[in-house]
């Protein structure tokens, strides 16, 4: 009586279990619909797009005109939240960083703009209108706006093939002001249509990369000026470069030019080395271009040394920045080339200053607003091509000087600014006799910063297909040219993406000691094989065209050598359990091998079960009447499936 | 003391509980190391390209050259297999079976040489040496091989864009044969060198997209018999073609050509639906074709119609195939352009192939080796290239046909190969009065099994993505050419696997009543949402450049506005778990945007914990030392995380 007493007790237990296991698969099967595609697009479209979070944070209807007004000036002109807070203290660290930055800033927008073969005035043109505006309309607090050197490379390779700047410097000049435009509106466009996820296109890896790339093609285009050689390429490649050099060391250079530039070289990288040992000496690096112009200049001046072939800036237009509407070219027949480099320099542009941005932030510890980023960018560079100026974006040394001087606000960029007027509108014509080497050591001494091995190498340990990424950008800049090795690094990129996604692999899950818990026997050795049942997962998101037929024939392969391991007293596979809690989706030739799966199975006398489909996976698999054809061996987790289909096979013996 | 004991025992059970948790997060932190990704690659090479499983199966070092020899052949000739068991029943059917092809196969062969624009007989020798071919190696006991209509169609767009074949016959019929040479060379190298899966990249929605649309242009192409056209374009879309029958319809068709290809038509279709309502009467809609062939020829001979405007197929050459090794032309300019149409030729023959091969084995339960398919198809066609063979393959219509006329083994190709060659020594200039017109009959009747708006149907129900690969196949064969709607298809292919690989969706998980399992509160709307803890899933199989930034906003979004509801008194989120369990891997980007979450959650007083980190994802993380930086915050299971993190923050409290 007891012992038929515990059985019937046994027995309830097991019923009870038995029924909410099977109310469990009930779940799987009766989830609710997924959105259907349409709305999918359309929620994603409106994430994408649509501001996150609350943009106007006094934008309600009981609000005034007045108080959306002051809403909505606060949210594109940040420059009013922080204006209020403002004090002297702040204003003397902006001073202080503004000043050593319009020192470092002054010789390096005149080498930049020699850079992008453009006159020297327009590289300090760049450093007075952009910087205000940004100062307006940014949020970061620690960036400096100017001419960078690799914007400044991409100008002069891609705009040169539609207009020769040494036969046509005034049609070479309007196209560069129209990218610019073009750029400013993409920038625009970016932010407005809150579309700056398209600049993440461009990974980390390919950034490392191409910048380390790019430098080294800006080094050897400054031994035009160290060397002082007249005749130069207009190619970007290391090969024409070092061609160009090559021949002309051979049949004409002059000494005395390489002897200035490496002097004053030396000088910079002394100075850097000084600043790095004693941190109160910060100013000493960020002056030390300034200096070297001044002494250079003296130098020249005094020796009067232009005559024995030092090459000089000349004549450097005073005054402040002419207005230039009239210079931009819309029915130029180039305009479509114009449009793509500029949605190139704006992509380029934005990503060099985003990354600066965030780094800079993140060491503060504020945020800074990606969209409203991008529209500040945008207006500065769409209101800089008005106003003379080349495309403009956030320097990587410059804002490490203004960190390190430490700047409060944006402030810094106003007082540079101011600085680089005054300098416009006094000192031009005391940089008549500055040498160009002196401008291509100061553009020299700042490539190092801009090629990061260690990083390089901390890609290669982490991610071997990213680093692939990485050196393709290298190389394609290197020896193809700029566009070709971003193009190449966004190809590798998403054939990586490709070749991830549908690679087919699948392993063997085991029940991890005294645990529920079925992991990958691989990664998890402590965990147990089930004798009876094999169960795979797929190591894939996506059970589709390109991988389901493998991950099918795997699969077969899989139970059958299980099965003929048997003759040596291993294991008969009875079940073969399918984890997919791996898949977002499968598609029609997925479901196809499902099927195919499990009649081969069928024949061979196994059963086939699926556990944790998602929900995409599951409704369609419902869609398709596979779910019905499974005869109910759908489960929640492995271990349903492990104890009913085993359970059912006992039952049956 | 009672009661302190019992908290004795509880806190002994939680420590026990904490030590099993910690360890089980040990075994997370400490997995072995993945393969590399070159021993990945090694291994992933090897799996795809040499055999699975056991190819010679007495294969061994004690058996002798003779057993070696015989399970070479037996692997590389099915034939010497399966005709040991051959006997007189099988005999009787496959001869049956055998006859019933060939009456079919005739006149189709006829039909698809004039639309692969070749002379008839050329048809014919294609049904003689690749079905021979196929019965000695294929795999296939119901395929029928011969020419069909898509590879005929194929040819027909694209070789003559190298060689006009109205202007010079012989020239075109060189480059065809020349194609068909590299089409084999192709599959047998797919086959050879297990490169099959290279088929899979054309998914069954671009296939069936792409034979619809195939039979729609073959139908219009068809017009020029049935009309009596003698001036047709040479192009293959829909709208060209529309405007070639249109001008002829307005200058000169002949009505004596359309009334009777309309009423042979209608006899076929009749026959057909006859043959459907009793399935004794198959061999009507079988033989239908040959006996409209018959009865039109007669009644032309007899009433002279030829010399009122129908036209017929006059001479056909008297004979077996003529060798034309001497016709393939490897020094043609045109050869990289004639391997490419090889290669298209070749994935598209093996793909129909397969599927008729794989469904008709799947009903009577067998299954086809994939590889050694591919490799028969290759010599079939290599050596069908050495005989005036165009490209053959496996042919949906006339398998069907062999199939229900009962054949038993590939017996029924050689009987079908033996009929042809008798009639090509007897018959063929009994054809010389036959009607072009009755051929775009045969033809047309054989399309409307290509065309499958059902399957269409059950594509776009199940998955709309999968539907618009397959109408962007369609409507590309159909208005632009062959080739581009075969490229629209694999594009768009791969564009949705990256859509869905990258796409930036996270879910929040719940716990199921009752369980210790945590799943998406929207596919399982009876999970309960954690009030204190914030648990996320990525929806993505890869953390990377793309989508990684995008995830993290998300996160924070989630984070911040679930905290900002707690003024209504809704809960305040202290941990945020990420479920890692779908990510396959991660990227640079995708460990700097973790960070990056990390350091924001931080600023915002909250916690990161992540769970379950697959093999690659934690070996990377632990690379980049990301998981120190997580402080102990890595767990198992999602359950566990819950726990630890909330009990440490009471405990805090």
């Amino acid at each position: 009586m007891a012992s038929s007493a515990i059985e019937t007790d046994g027995q309830e237990i097991l019923d009870l279990e038995k029924n909410r296991q099977a109310e469990k698969a009930q779940w799987v099967l009766n989830a609710p619909e997924p959105p259907s595609l349409w709305r999918e697009l359309m929620d994603s479209a409106r994430e994408t797009v649509l501001p996150h979070g609350k943009r106007f944070p006094y934008l309600k209807d009981k609000d005034g005109l007045f108080k959306t007004v002051i809403s909505v000036l606060q949210a594109m002109f940040p420059i009013f939240s922080w204006c209020r807070h403002y004090n002297a203290t702040k204003l003397r660290n902006d001073l202080l960083a503004g000043l050593t930055l319009a020192s470092l800033c002054i010789p390096q927008s005149i080498g930049y703009a020699t850079l992008a073969k453009l006159d020297p005035q327009y590289g300090l043109y760049t450093s007075v209108i952009p910087p205000l505006i940004y100062a307006v309309m940014g949020t970061s607090r620690d960036i400096a706006i100017g001419p960078v050197a690799v914007v400044s490379l991409l100008m002069s390779s891609m705009v040169p093939k539609l207009e020769d700047p040494e036969a046509n410097p005034i049609a070479y000049r309007n196209l560069v002001l129209t990218t610019t435009f073009f750029a400013g509106i993409f920038q625009a466009a970016f932010g407005l249509f809150r579309l700056g996820f398209l600049v993440d296109f461009l990974s980390h890896a390919a950034i490392v990369g191409f910048v380390s790339g790019a430098a080294i093609v800006i080094g050897l285009q400054q031994m035009k000026g160290l060397l002082g050689i007249a005749h130069f390429t207009n190619k970007t490649d290391v090969i024409s470069v070092m061609q160009a050099i090559w021949r002309s060391v051979h049949h004409y250079w002059n000494p005395h030019n390489f002897i200035l530039g490496c002097s004053f070289l030396s000088f910079i990288i002394l100075t850097r080395f000084v600043g790095k040992r004693n941190r109160k000496l910060f100013w000493l690096p960020a002056t030390a271009p300034l200096i070297s112009v001044v002494l250079s200049t003296l130098l020249v001046y005094l020796t009067r040394a232009d005559k024995h072939g030092v090459m000089i800036i000349k004549h450097i237009k005073k005054g402040l920045n002419p207005g230039s509407i009239h210079e931009l070219q819309f029915n130029n027949p180039h305009i479509g080339e114009v449009a793509k480099t500029g949605l190139i320099v704006a992509v380029i542009a934005i990503t060099e200053a985003t990354a600066v941005g965030r780094s800079f932030a993140s060491i503060k510890g504020y945020r800074i607003n990606g969209n409203q980023e991008m529209v500040a960018f945008g207006f500065m560079n769409i209101l800089g091509s008005f106003t003379s100026c080349y495309v403009a974006t956030g320097s990587f040394s410059r804002s490490a000087v203004n960190f390190s001087a430490g700047c409060e606000t944006a402030m810094s960029n106003i007082v540079m600014a101011i600085t680089v007027i005054i300098s416009l509108e006094l000192f031009t014509r005391f940089l008549y006799f500055t040498p160009i080497a002196v401008l291509s050591a100061i553009i020299l001494s700042a490539l190092p910063g801009l090629v990061d091995p260690h990083e390089a190498y901390y890609i290669w340990k982490v991610d071997k297909l990213d680093f692939l990424v990485c050196i393709g950008a290298f190389f394609g800049v290197l020896f193809a040219s700029v566009e070709i090795g971003l193009l190449a690094a966004v190809i590798i990129s998403f054939v990586k993406i490709i070749i991830i996604s549908i690679r087919p692999g699948t392993e063997e899950l085991g029940r991890l000691p005294g645990t529920d818990i079925f992991c990958d026997v691989n990664q998890y050795p402590m965990a147990v094989k089930n004798s009876k049942a094999l169960i795979i997962r797929v190591k894939s998101g996506l059970l589709c065209f390109a991988n389901a037929n493998f991950v099918k024939e795997k699969i077969m392969k899989w139970a059958t050598e299980e099965e003929e391991n048997d003759s040596k007293g291993k294991r008969t596979v009875q079940v073969v359990i399918l984890d997919m809690s791996n898949l977002m989706n499968i598609d029609m030739s997925g479901i196809a091998s499902l099927l195919e799966l499990q009649n081969n199975l069928a024949s061979g006398g196994m059963e086939l079960a699926i556990t944790n489909p998602k929900w995409q996976v599951i409704h369609k698999l419902r869609l398709a009447n596979f779910a019905t054809k499974m005869g109910g061996r759908v489960f929640l987790t492995v271990g349903e499936a492990v104890d009913m289909c085993l359970g059912a096979k006992m039952a049956a013996v």
